[in-house]
Order: structure tokens, then C-alpha cells, then sequence
């Protein structure tokens, strides 16, 4: 772990940390480092959705004892005063079967106010208790009285023990504070240290796009908090289907095994420099789930699927002081690149995120990394696509 | 207050608990005892959500200084095992400026599988976190690792000093142990404590219809915690023309005022036995709106206004462990009835919301009770229509 | 009826048109002008939707033989090229039992690219197909491929023979036509020919409001095809209560009788010169349900009711050739006074709908006008609001 | 054409009628006779949209001249009393710039009571209006006075002359007429005669899977009017980018070329046998989408992407005449396996339309029929798939 990780990524003492069954593996490569291409678009310079300029990620790992496998991770929109400099923003569901917070506030007044938090389930409701009194203690805020976080959640309560509700206050401060500019670290960290995606190792994954619209180039960044399941499908490839199940893989003795069959879910959270407004990015969230789609998820019963998106542009944003505001946003038509855009750097982010993924051991037994010298050779064979020509 | 109001408020003595300032005032008459009657349908017998059978209402009362004054209150739909014998529901939003939890999970399957909590808005995360921990402590519930609190809130935070998050587990755990269905408490109590409606005291209150439906009879019962503003009307009076302004009505020295202009919010929480399903339920909910419209508001741009609905049904339950269910449910057409009991209800619950609050000193100054000696007199003049004949 | 009416009316004449039997009589008053105020804003000038600078009106009445009694009611935002000059615009239903064409396209894209039609419900489609004849036929438009008329309709089919479905092009071309900013014509006329609103006649009502805004005055116009039923109340006075029935009150002889109970259906378009966006659109459209619950609506499970909102606003409008568009919209907080302007305004048209509307026989019988003579008394006395005091 | 296909391929002879140029070619393979197989479920016998027991397909062909190419074709949930056996349905919105017809009620009231027709852009509603027409004349619709037609579009105005709207009630009849159990037709016919997939020629496509559930095995039929476009993929192989550009390949000389860059739209129909209600249809029409981005597509800002989905189950439908209904319907959690049926039933029914459809010369050029010659030998090429490995 470089000195960089150490600085962006807040892993918290308390109790007994075990800080290297989590963190991040240099050694494990992204997609792209691997050959394979997502799209037909330019990635931005880091591949990440801190590449919209201002966009801010921050992790706290929580790992403690046995069985504690949990984290929360905050996506901070820019550095400024965010509930008095607010961006547009929109929150699509998939499929609702989760916890998101906040959501019919930012579908009325079509802008958030908070930084964006993910966690696990059974800690959205603390984690969201947390920003609140952190942010109405931020220097200006004395007279603030309504205040909206959003945060979401998937289910990591095989790995980590869930219902002993560990999440912390100062987790979630630790997460926000630690918020940078440089932060591109994917796999098992922050609320990505206990999840599951396809029965392997899930977590934080990110990518981006630049996009070039009829009004100028604009970056396209995603990053999602992957626990879900399905087919595991690689730039095309069902993979999923010649892979081991990862438990008899594994040889595990553990009692039950993590869903493989899609349950679990997946929080999307998709940041433009993009001048777009709330309607506008509404459409842009909806694309999100096209790249959902195409790593092999059906948005299962179980699965919350949730894509948060936001604009960073300054002619977009809006001060509640004021009674009007003067905006610059895209037309209807100058749209399409960008739906591109999103789709592709969240199938990407996705498939980061399980590249990324180092094995996690925890409360119900272990999680293994996806082994990826059983993944490439698969993405090298036409056989693999299930396409058996006469 | 009376040994029934004693047994089922559940007023916590958390500091200096003032309790006779904010109990609901006896003295004080409901609408329908000075002789006013919204619309041509009969309430149930206690003209109350209670007359749904079943449902329990709770209420925990949080009086501490000067300056607390905020509460907790559950709408409990029946007294069974609510996670596994789910009640159909449905959430209609009619401005989205609040912090209801629990939205999209409700929508997505149709279903409720906690009670629900009303509260003040900075205590929203708290209450649900709280009901999370009691509900995945009773008995049978030991492998449940996800459950999806429904938590709304209006903003009490001119009575209240609502920064200081007064609210504790302790009192959410009152409020659903106390839930009773004798609970027929109205006013200044519960979520109610604080709320202020119409520059008047808001709170509490609730209402009941008997509806006859080509399926047989229902009744539908409402709740509200009424904290929002507009042109106070009753039974179509505009009395909020002619009344003085409530702070200057009391000779205020207050530096602020309370909003008199609708920002604040509403929740309102309906109960039916008519055999609905989520789709009926939310054509339902919809009009509980129209109800609200009538007591003069306008959904103003920073009022909260939720409708909450479920049916209690036994024939439209659901158990989660079924792979599918044989439910019996109204037609399309025989709706209407219960669309005109639940706008009645909606708006006789508000106005006994105003009439039974008491006064309350708080945190930013005092809000009176509606002078239900002023407004009286002024429901027979029909002057206080506006209506000036020639 | 006087030269402006002729002018703006454009009565087609095929077959035996009974031109007196349906136009508006100068003798009905407007509810105003009986000295019923509702709410306290200020009307417009001419308390009407083309208060609003620029929009038009225009009518085709359809009156042959005994049996056919419909029309075509056109509202055009602007006299300039709708489809290169775009408005934003919203939809918002109250309750989705009608034809309404066009929703999705207005709510993706958030405009309007042609003018609005009213008419009966199964007039709807050749309605639509006249109006994208006519507008793929007007200059500049040659190679125009797409274009989506938004029509609705209200079901007249009790006074008109609506299965012979009588609607042709013609009609359609003549409202558009003849659509003048000086249309003012309320009643049985146009779309309102043949409708029917709480057992006696309605029609076509119209009623502005000026709204003192943070960032300045604007109007809000409304226009309402009133077709539904429920407790006809008047300023708050429900005065259904003690009116005969209709029919009985005709001594009719008819087999059947028009619908009291509140199936039939509303549309409701709202214009203001407020620069508003497709979201602020959609949030001022919500508030007109408010106004056509105060006159005794509740939405009942037969009923179309719509809103369909657009803004005139220079600051607003979009070109299709742009790439993007510098917009000056208003903040959320400043939408206040316009929600309650459009909810007043759509009170006080539907009532100047009935108040206005001319007794027509047609194809099953009779529906009187409302008798003025019975209602105006009971507005001055307070027994007709249910209140019986002590 | 075999003499299955004359009889339920109803093409109509208005004008000099070019039938060959259409007709869908049996010599073209579906995909799953290439030996591609998408996703792990089993087709139903047929591998269509008829494998839904009850389900008809009927097609007109729209061919005159040198210009008119278009059709309509019709979707009939079951052979009895529509209006009055009515289907629970649900429509889903992926992209709403389209002008589908009867939206709205549908959402309302769940249920569908007429058959389902998809035709041309500018003829939805000339295609409504038939429909009308029909039903209204239909034994024991005497007194039926409001119908909820449901038509929906793509715009095939690149090589259907879109402007001279040549689409008549004759087609319509002879769609509804001639719908058949048997008809497996795809391709270049019906409402896909002059449509266009990727730059090639699109049209009909369909495909079925079998899925089993805790509660039973159900099929998924989806049929498909394929007119959008993106990056064809073809089981997760992007061959798009490896063919030639549709129009140089042609050697075309056309002043202007189809869109390519995923303008269009698609048109989605789903029918089941598992007893779902309209919120349940609702999810499972929401992964259809899943099934379109899986093709390549994006859901560009000009496509209208519509998904209409019901349930022919008995045990589901609805008689307007009851004041209940008894129903057995799935619960939420079973629904997992239908979700990754329509998933990939639709994106094989995609790939069949273009597989299928034939080369068409119309209004504005050619359109060449996807070279399966070209396409083939790259699905077996792993370097179709942009994987380049060190």
C-alpha cells in the first residue's frame, strides 16, 4: 500500500483492525490492465470518478475481530459549501428493495445538499445521523434546521456481522474527512469490505468517460459499491458460467454460502462536469443500469439497485439565497454521447471492482478474490459466449 | 388527563419533563363536538385511525426545559408479526421536501414490514435506527439482516431546539410499547409536541369514515401530524382571514416568528380494512391530499407532505416465506366511495389536529392554541367566506 | 353574442347545427361577477388563461341534430413557431383513468412542440392526427418526421352521441384557427359542449391569478374542461348538498341519467409567464388538484384528471438547433406564491365552468344549467356548510 | 412464404403493392439456428411470443410504391372478450421520446382492455382510431362509451415516405383479423417493414424462455419492433464495430443515410403466463430493458424505448362488471427467475429482427439486411470483443 492509500484511505482502530485482510492490492490489476476495453470512448486521465474535476471519495474500512467486515464510503461532490454551492442531482431506482436515504427530497428539489455516503444495510440509518451532525456543525450552519443526507446501502451481512451494527460515528467522519481529490482506490475498502458480486469478492469499483456532445467534451465519472449477482459477464463473455462456484472453489466448510443468484444490490453514483440539470440527469441515471445489465445482473427480487447522479458544472448550480437562478444546461439532443458514456463507465466500474477485490474472510466464512488466471484465458475463447457454430 | 390518556401516552421523563404543558387538554373539543361535519359520510365509532381494527397508536411525549419539545409517535398496523405477515402499502408524495425513510423499498414491493414512526425531522435517522435495534430483537427475527423502517417527519424546530436532537431510543421504544387500540390522543403530544400549523399550535389528530362500497362496507381511518401553513379553512370558512396574527394575538416579544405561510410539512398516515392492494392503496393515498387542500394549504415549497397508506386486510396479506398469494382485492370501480371517505377523513383529522392542541412554550417562543372562541363565531358568519352579494 | 364571440367561436356548420342551443350566454354571470372571491389574490385583467401574454384560445363547437353535441377546444402557448420554439412544459395526473396522448414525450423531454386540444374521448386520435396534419403542413416544417400532439379529452358521451364519433379535421383546424389572445368564452362551448359536472352542465372555465413572487409578479392562467362530479361546493359552501337532483329538478323523463357520483374526468391546463423549468412545471401542475378538490372533487376512480402546465417565459424556451441553453429559471423557494395562485385559479375556473355553462339537450336528454337562482342564496347562509352550532 | 405465413401475414393490396421487397425470407436463419445461444434458460417450443398460451400475432404490410413501406402489427393478449376479461399490465418508460398511446390508464388501473397494436411514427394515432372503431363494433360493445386503445410506434421514415401517412383503418382490421397463435413471422413485416437496427435493417423479432419459479414454470414471450441503434452486440461480441458502414457498403448513393448512432426506437412487448399483478409486470417490464442494452444500445436521447407487458394468467384477469376480484399472484421474491428471462428473451428477440429482416429500397435509399456472412466469423474471433492481451 503506497503512501497515497494511506493517506485517503481511513481505516479506523477500533478494536482489533485487521487492516491487511482488506485493504486494496496493488498487485491485483483493473480491467484495463488486463487488455480488455470497455466501450469505444477515452477513459479520463485516472479511470475514476474523481477525474470530474472537484469530485472528492473517501473510505473507512472497519474491520474488527472475526467478524466485522464493514465500511462507509463518501463521495463528496466538490469542496466547497455544498449546501449553500448545491448541485443538481437525480436518484434513479432499479429495483427498490433497499435503503436509500433521502431520495424524495433530491426527486422534488432536483439538488443535494450532503456529500453522498454508502455503507451496509443495518448502518444507513447511523451513518445518516453521523453527516447530519457533522455537517450542521460545519462554521456557517448554526441556523440550519432541515437537512437532507443521502445515503445508501448494500447488504453485506454474510462476511460482516451485520446485525451487531458496528458502524460508528466517527467511521463516518473518518470517511468524510479523508475525502480526496486522488482517492481511485477500488476492491475491499470502505463500504465495499464486506460485498459480494457473483459470488466473489465485490466492493468499490470506478471508471470514467470523456464524451465529446455537440456543447463540448465533458467526463463522465461512476462509482459503485458492487454486491449483487447474476451471470458474470466480461466485455461480453458469460465467464460466470465455466467459472467454479467460488465456495467449492474455495473447498469451504462454511454452514451457508453468499448469494450468487443476484440478491444483494448495487449503488451507482455517477458524477458529471456536464452542464446538466435534474431532469437531464435523470435520463444519465438510467443509462447507468444498461451497464448494470451487461456484467450480467437482472436487477434480482432482492437487490436494491440505485444510481445517484450529480453535476459539478458551476452554471448548473444553485444558492438556496437566491430567487432565481441563471443556468446553462445541455440541449435534449446533445444527450446521447454522454448515456453512452455512463453505460460504459459503469460496466466498467463494475468489473474494477470485482478485479480489484482481494479475499475477504469474516463473520459466515470467506469470500474469494475473483481468481483471474481462471478469467482471462476465458476471455480469450469464442467458446466462452456460448456461440457453437455448425 | 384521564387513566386511558395515561396508560397509552407514554410520556418519558428524560431531565425536567414538563409534563402538563404540552398533554392534550380535555377541555378542548374535536371539530365534530362543536357541531361541524365535513362531508355527508359517519365516522367510526371513535372517530379515530383506531377504528380500523387493529391498528395501534402509541405516542411518546418528549418535554425537557425550556426548550425540547418533540415526540415520537407509532402507527402500529396490527398487533401481529409484522415482518412475516406483511401488510400491503403504498407511499404518495406531495411535496417531496422531507426526510421520509423508507420510500423506495415500500413502492418497489408493495409492502410494509414495520411499524410506522413520526417524529421531528432531525430525529429521523435516530428513530428508525432505534426501531431497527427493537425489531430485530423479538423473538423469531434472529436471522433477519435486512428490514426497512418506515420513519416520517415534520420540522418542530421553532417550539423545539431541534440542533440539539433531543430524541433517544428510549423514546421510540416507548412510543411503540405504549401503542394501544384505545389510543384516540390528539394535539400538542407525540410527534405532535412541537408542531405548529397555520401560526397555531398543530399536533395530532385523527379521523375516521364508514364507507359503502359495491363490495361491502370499510372503514378508513386517518392520522396526521399537521405542522404546516396556508389559509386556515374550516368546513370551506377561511377563517385565517379573519383571525389576528397569532404572535401578535399574544403579544409576542418573540425576535422570530413561526411559519404562518405553509412551509413546515404534513404527515398523514391512513389505515383501511377494505381489501387493497399497493396499486389501490396508493389511488387511496392520493386523495388524502385532496383533504389537505381543503384545510387551506398549498403544498407550499417547503412543506413535507407524505401520505402513508396500508390495509389491514387479512385477505391481502403477505407472508414472505409464500411463493405466491391467493388475495382478494376491490375492483377499479369500487373505489370511489373510499377515495371521498379518506378526503374527509384527512381533513377532519387536520382540524381536530388544531382544535385539540394546546399551548406550547418552547425553544423560540410560545404558539397558541387555535382561540377556538374567535373561530366558532366565525363559522357562522358568511362574511368569512369572502361571498359579498349584491 | 357580441362580434368578439363570433370572431374567436368558430361554430362549424355540418349538418343541422342548433348554434343557440349550445353557446355561452352573455346573461350567466361569472362566479366573480355574483361577488364570490376565492382565495386573495388578484385575478388578471381578464381572469382568464390568456391573461397570460401571448397564449391563445380558440373553440369549434359541434352541435348536429339532436344527438351530437361536442367540440374541440385548442390552447396554443404562443403565436410564434411552437415546434422550433419551444416551451417547457409538465404533465401531472391526478388520476390516469383517460386518453390524455402525448404524456411521455413531455415528461422525457420536458416541452411542448405543439398546441394543446381539448376534446370528447373518443375524439382524441382524429383529434391528434388532424393537428399533426395541419402542423406538418405549416412552412419550415417540410422535413419534420416526428411530432406529438398532446390531446385530451373529457367523456361528453351522455349529451353527445359520442359513438357516432362526430369529430373531424375541420373542427380541429377551426379551433386552432381561430385561437385569439382575446378568447374569453366560458361554458357550453367548445370541448365543454357536451360535459357534464355534478349532474348539471359544465363546460369550459378559465380564471387567472397574479402572484407576487421574490423574483417578481407573475400570472398564472388556468382553462378547465369540467366533465366530473363529487359535492359541488362553492367557495368552501357545499351547496350540492342542498340542491335538487337534476335530473328530478327537470323533471326528466329520460331513461338514464348523466353522472353525479364524480365519474366523468378534468383536464386542467395551466400557462404562466413564470420562468419555469419542466420540474417547477410539474410542482405548480400538482397544486391546480388542490383547487379542483376544493370544489368537491375527489378524484373518483372514473375519472381523467390532468394537468397539463407550460411556461410562456422568453427565458425558457428551447430551440431544437441548440446545443444548449442559457435558461433563467426560478428557485425553488420562490414557488410559493404561484402554488397557491394555481390553486385558487383552478377553484374559481371550474366554477365559472358550471356558473357560466348554457342548459343543453342532446342525445339521452337533458342537463340544466346550474340554477343560479337556488345556489346564490345558499351561499349567504351558514347552515348550508353542515355547522350546527349549539 | 409457405403457406403458414400467407395465411397470417396480411399484407394488403392499396396501390401498386411490392410484395416480394418484404416478405420475411426463410432462407435468413434466427439466431439461435447460427448456433448463438443468449443466456442459460430454455426457449418455449417455438421461441416466441406465442408460446404464451392464448397469445395472437397478426401483421399488415404496408407496401405501395416506391416510397411506402411501412405496417402495423397487433398483439392480442387472449382470443376472448378483451374489454371485459380483462389483462393486468403495466407499461414501462426506458426512453420517453415516442408517442405511445393509452399510457396513462394503463398505469392507473393495471389492466389492458384492447389488443396492443405497434405500427409507423406519424400513424399512431390514424391506428387508434381504427382500433376504436373495431372494438366499438364488436358483439356486446353496444354501450360502451370510453376504450383505452394502446398503440405504439418507431419512426421508419427513412425508407417508409413517413409525411404521406399512408397507414389506413383496412391495415388495422386486417392486423387484428389475421392474428394468429402460429405466427412466428419476424422481420421485415408489419409495423418493422421499414424499419432500421444499427444502420441495418431492423424489424419483428421475437423469442420466448421457460423459467421456473418457486411457484411454478411460466413462460416469457417478448416481441420486439426493432428501430434504434448503438453498437450492435451480438452475445456479448461488439461486431459492430468491426463491419463496414451499412450505406458504403451498399455503395449507396443516397443523399442522406438512416440514423445510426442509436436515433430510432424500439417497441417492446412482453406477455407471461405467471400470475402477476400490474406491479409485478411493472418489474419485470423494467429488465426488458436490460435485455435492449445488451445489444449495444443506450437509449438514445431521439429514442422512444417502451416496454408493455401482461399477464394472460386466469387467475389474474379482471371482469369490469365485479366489485372484487379473487387473484393468485407471485410473490416478490419468486420473481427472480422471470426477471432474467425477459432479460434475455428480449435481447434474442432483438437479434432475431435483425437477423431476419431482409434488405428493403424505399423512400430514401436501401437498407441492406445485416450480412450474416460478414457477422458470423466474428462472433468466433476473440478479438471482436476489444480483449487484447499482453
Amino acid at each position: 500500500m503506497n503512501h497515497l492509500m494511506l493517506k485517503t484511505c481511513a481505516v479506523l482502530a477500533l478494536g482489533a483492525t485487521a487492516l491487511s485482510a482488506t485493504a486494496s492490492d496493488p498487485e491485483r490489476p483493473r480491467l484495463r490492465d488486463t487488455g480488455v476495453v470497455i466501450g469505444t470512448l477515452d477513459p479520463g486521465p485516472r479511470n475514476a470518478i474523481v477525474d470530474v474535476p472537484g469530485v472528492r471519495v473517501g473510505h473507512a474500512t472497519v474491520v474488527e475481530g472475526d467478524a466485522v467486515r464493514t465500511g462507509v464510503t463518501a463521495i463528496v461532490p466538490h469542496g466547497g459549501d455544498l449546501f449553500r454551492d448545491r448541485v443538481p442531482a437525480a436518484i434513479v431506482v432499479g429495483n427498490g428493495f433497499g435503503k436509500l436515504l433521502g431520495v424524495t427530497q433530491v426527486q422534488e428539489l432536483g439538488e443535494l445538499e450532503t456529500p453522498i455516503l454508502l455503507t451496509g444495510t443495518l448502518g444507513v440509518w447511523r451513518a445518516a445521523d453521523a453527516l447530519v451532525e457533522r455537517q450542521l456543525a460545519l462554521p456557517g450552519m448554526e441556523q440550519v434546521r432541515s437537512i437532507n443526507p443521502v445515503v445508501g446501502e448494500t447488504n453485506d451481512g454474510w462476511l460482516n456481522d451485520i446485525r451487531a451494527r458496528p458502524l460508528r460515528a466517527g467511521h463516518v467522519r473518518a470517511a468524510l474527512d479523508g475525502a480526496s481529490e486522488d482517492n481511485i482506490e477500488e476492491g475491499s475498502i470502505g463500504a465495499g469490505t464486506g460485498t459480494v458480486a457473483f459470488g466473489w469478492k465485490g466492493g468499490i469499483g470506478t471508471s470514467s468517460r470523456v464524451s465529446r456532445t455537440d456543447a463540448g467534451s465533458y467526463t463522465v465519472g461512476v462509482l459503485v459499491q458492487s454486491n449483487f449477482g447474476g451471470r458474470l459477464t466480461i466485455a461480453g463473455v458469460p465467464v460466470g458460467d465455466r467459472l467454479p462456484d467460488p465456495q467449492a472453489w474455495l473447498q469451504s466448510t462454511a454452514a451457508t454460502a453468499p448469494p450468487t443468484t443476484g440478491d444483494g444490490s448495487i449503488m451507482i453514483v455517477v458524477a458529471t462536469d456536464a452542464p446538466l440539470d435534474d431532469r437531464l440527469l435523470r435520463r444519465l441515471a438510467t443509462r447507468a443500469l444498461i451497464g448494470l445489465g451487461r456484467t450480467g445482473a437482472s436487477m434480482s427480487n432482492g437487490s436494491g439497485d440505485y444510481v445517484i447522479a450529480f453535476s459539478t458544472a458551476q452554471n448548473v448550480r444553485r444558492s438556496p439565497a437566491a430567487a432565481s437562478h441563471d443556468v446553462g444546461v445541455l440541449a435534449n439532443d446533445a444527450m446521447t454521447p454522454l448515456f453512452v458514456a455512463v453505460a460504459d463507465a459503469t460496466e466498467e466500474a463494475i468489473l474494477n471492482s470485482v478485479f480489484r477485490a482481494t479475499t475477504v474472510s469474516g463473520h459466515q466464512g470467506t469470500v474469494p478474490a475473483l481468481p483471474l488466471d481462471l478469467v482471462l484465458p476465458l476471455l480469450r475463447s469464442p467458446q466462452a459466449q456460448g456461440v457453437s457454430m455448425p
